[in-house]
């Protein structure tokens, strides 16, 4: 498979070095930094450097476009122009309303793996970044079957799982467990800072619980500031909430209410669990065929009404018929509950589905 | 040494494993539940269990009273009262006014030590739980000498890192770094769950960062609600902090001012880098050796002077003259900068000082 990845910083590099090791891929690689690409190159995340963004995607297969949040729509545009007709793009953005909202064109996926860290750069990139990592798909009703099955697969082969969402749901989902935590986290150290200072005491050993939560404070600001602007009114929402959240605390304080605030964090330790428990999902799988129609976005549909039913497709598999009109996907699904849910969505769009 | 555990919990039970396993002490403990006093003696943490606390510690040469903060004046007071004249006590709560300011007596010295997790009881205990852990010491204007200095080299032989600081700075410093933290978590998963459920999604793989931010959420309610409560005014003011904090940044993102976005984040990672800096303190070990009179509360008053200047008192000991009216402390200092500090704060006392 040829992929081609433009901008090879901490994650364009993984995606190299985990195709290549992984799928015995051939990567090309662009980068407005040439010493990025020539970096890029000796770690072996790449087979070439390409002279231009127009050279390096104009035989890809699959291209990711790999920018910071404000530059993808261009990006994505500029791709889209240059490689061949059968190519599909994706991005890994770290919100998506916004380039889902640009980017008007069957061959785009939108993007976003749950994979990364504080560094960045391809000095830190890793084959391994991507293993057993939600990788969130935002595709559209415009977005073609065979692309969306080919990046779905690719990515399962880079160790990732797959998850099909829709943009606004991903943007409010990521606005509540990542950007509000990355901002809480800068309001945290802002304040234990001036705590001190205005005790003027040397500032203490902090613990492990403060360090914790204080981790991603002022994450990479070339890549953040975007992330907090694009995604501003949803996260303008979660800040509101958690303000209320924390105001109503402080009034449990005030009362001296013992027993409100034992049921406060009472909940909390609930909630926790919950949000901890969703992490175990799993199960036997199972492989569903279903025939659909060969029509653009039949398949992104279909993946994104059993994401947003919480069914997570493990595994998935397009064979075209011989007239190019019809097909059948096959669908791996972990967990009895889940496999049965889906065989029973797929019914509801009225396609034929059988368990394999 | 015969030391003396009242409430043995994770705490507790810690501090009897690491006296035993350590230092060869004597160790006797009192629960008001016999199931927490059998498995204490089973697990190895303490020689034998009492009957009642009087019992406990009526020989006892160091007490450490482990209740909840909630009840810690009054299991603090019926120690005091049953204890032999030359004992010192020390209590282990996460807050230090409310305990500090209904005890006044000589004998007593506020602790807290910055250890323990999420789990409770003393099936978790451990040897090593306080190895290079700070251990907070509040030490009023009446503490005695040669209780400070006992308790102090005790705690070091847990392995601990004994800090001397007055207990207003401490609950303000606490609720800054691990009260508030708590409570944000709280928050964190609170309006996580709610935002999934109004997005009627499948709770979404939420990755490292948020894991990380919220690990302490609903942390045990029968030690939280007291400390919540305990230390009510302090939090307040560092729940309005971060409001008026959250606030601004809200402003920011509304605004779309990138530059201003850039530079609080920018921000927030200098404070981060302070905060972790502080914490690698250290430096060539110094010996102090000061001469003082043997009055109550001079090495409590000197510990705390140091400890506000930001000098950490690595160790001490204690030497009475014989006649009882003066006496030698060596203080160990690590770091050339924080020992001539010390040296200076101590000759500002009118104390004789020299390095040994």
């Amino acid at each position: 498979m040829r992929i081609t990845i433009v901008g090879v910083g901490l994650i364009g590099g993984s995606i190299g070095l985990a195709a290549r090791e992984r799928l015995g891929a051939d990567v090309t690689g662009w980068d407005p930094n040439p010493a990025a690409l020539d970096t890029a190159c000796a770690r072996g995340a790449l087979d070439r450097g390409a002279a231009s963004l127009e050279e390096a995607v104009n035989a890809a297969e699959v291209v990711f476009a790999a920018a910071p949040v404000g530059q993808l729509p261009a990006t994505v545009e500029r791709v889209l122009a240059a490689m061949p007709a059968d190519c599909v793009v994706t991005d890994v953005g770290s919100t998506k309303r916004s380039v889902v909202a640009a980017i008007d064109d069957p061959r785009f996926v939108g993007g976003h793996p749950l994979a990364g860290a504080e560094t960045a750069g391809v000095e830190h990139a890793r084959g391994d970044l991507f293993q057993d990592a939600v990788w969130y798909l935002t595709p559209t009703h415009a977005t073609t079957g065979t692309g969306f099955e080919r990046l779905h697969r690719l990515l399962r082969g880079l160790g990732a799982l797959p998850t099909t969402i829709d943009a606004a749901t991903h943007d409010t989902m990521l606005a509540a467990v990542s950007h509000l935590p990355h901002a809480i986290a800068n309001v945290m150290v802002a304040q234990a800072a001036r705590a001190l200072e205005e005790e003027s005491e040397q500032l203490p050993a902090t613990g492990p619980s403060f360090r914790d939560a204080t981790r991603v404070a002022g994450a990479n600001s070339a890549i953040w500031t975007d992330i907090y602007l694009a995604n501003r009114d949803a996260l303008i929402e979660r800040i509101d909430d958690a303000t209320r959240r924390l105001t109503e605390f402080r009034r449990l304080l005030e009362d001296g209410d013992a027993s409100a605030v034992t049921a406060w964090n009472d909940g909390a330790r609930d909630d926790r669990r919950r949000l901890l428990e969703a992490q175990l999902a799993g199960g036997p799988l199972h492989e569903l065929r279903a025939s659909v129609p060969n029509e653009p976005g039949v398949i992104a549909r279909l993946a994104l009404e059993l994401g947003r039913a919480g069914v997570n497709i493990t595994d998935m598999a397009l064979y075209p018929a011989p007239n190019q009109a019809e097909g059948v996907v096959a669908l791996w699904i972990a967990g009895d509950e889940p496999a049965e849910r889906a065989l029973a969505l797929i019914e509801q769009q009225g396609f034929p589905v059988a368990e394999a």
